[in-house]
């Protein structure tokens, strides 16, 4: 059974074919590796003033979430213009974090 | 069994009340948000930069992994400083991508 | 006489208080710091990424030029909407840099 | 007479050939773009967080001053490393915000 970041990549990958006009996905992937990599820029900054607002006004913890989110799906989409499979970034923080390959194969698998 | 992001996310509620001496996730909690959000905003241009060079030179992946490791790693770690968990902003980016609750729940029980 | 960045001050003061419908100055002050402060992380990412182009291919240089325009644009926005005077930022530059306030007030008045 | 920002400039150019190891221009370029372009992406963050809490205390305004000092000092860096002249920079911002060259000259002789 799929992680939820390995269900989000496929539907990545199809939608990188898909048709610009009706696909976000396939319209930043038209515009290039800058337009993704602005959107990066743009989402580290909304996620960066939304903490600091959350700081102030714990009740702005949804906006802290919304725009991580935004953040994490403009990095997933720039991982897949450039053919990196998530997983990669995945087992990269795994081993820095000490936790064995197999562990997160296990962890996977299971 | 839990995901990798889940793993990830019970080491740092560990390792948020280590000793900041040896502990570098303690020691940017006991620094604050705002050397948490400098190191997202350092990572981000990191992964911009990294990301342009692959462009230009495929082989240029591996600084991509490395510096998308890095951004994910302090983007969990602010997320555990505002007592936000991952899986709220996993479940945001599920829903948008259309992937439902019930789905990624049983994803994740399999 | 003025210097060009105490003109554009000027101008940036008068804006604020302009109809939000007709004036983009004005329209930001509207929106409010977090906006401004949007721009900035947007503006800076464009500075970064034309630099990038322009390594590769120098005639990319007026791509640059007209970010980093927009850059210190809306700096000068973000200023002027804490009531923080350009003069205050490029004294602190001049001290920094080693030009003595004296030498700088010559250079201005002369 | 120079601006001040001629001035800075001026300095720049002479430290860009200084010995790495005593000058920290010289030694910024030394590391090349891609590291005079990460410390963009760091004092962008930094003047961000700074202005977010000036919002909340304006006795920070002084640490606003000083990021916005240190980003515009590696801009200075940045176009100097691209050989681009501020003054490019400074007759595009006048240009958009509607200075005629020949006011801004007149500005600068006087």
């Amino acid at each position: 059974m799929q992680t939820l970041l390995e269900q989000l990549e496929t539907i990545l990958n199809k939608r990188k074919l898909a048709n610009p006009e009706t696909s976000y996905v396939a319209q930043l992937n038209a515009k290039g590796l800058n337009k993704i990599l602005e959107k990066i820029g743009e989402e580290a900054t909304e996620v960066i003033l939304a903490a600091k607002d959350a700081q102030q006004t714990p009740a702005n913890n949804q906006e802290v979430i919304a725009e991580m989110a935004d953040l994490w799906f403009h990095c997933l989409v720039m991982l897949n213009n450039l053919n990196i499979s998530q997983a990669e970034v995945m087992q990269e923080l795994a081993r820095r974090m000490g936790i064995s390959g197999l562990e997160e194969k296990a962890s996977r698998k299971n």
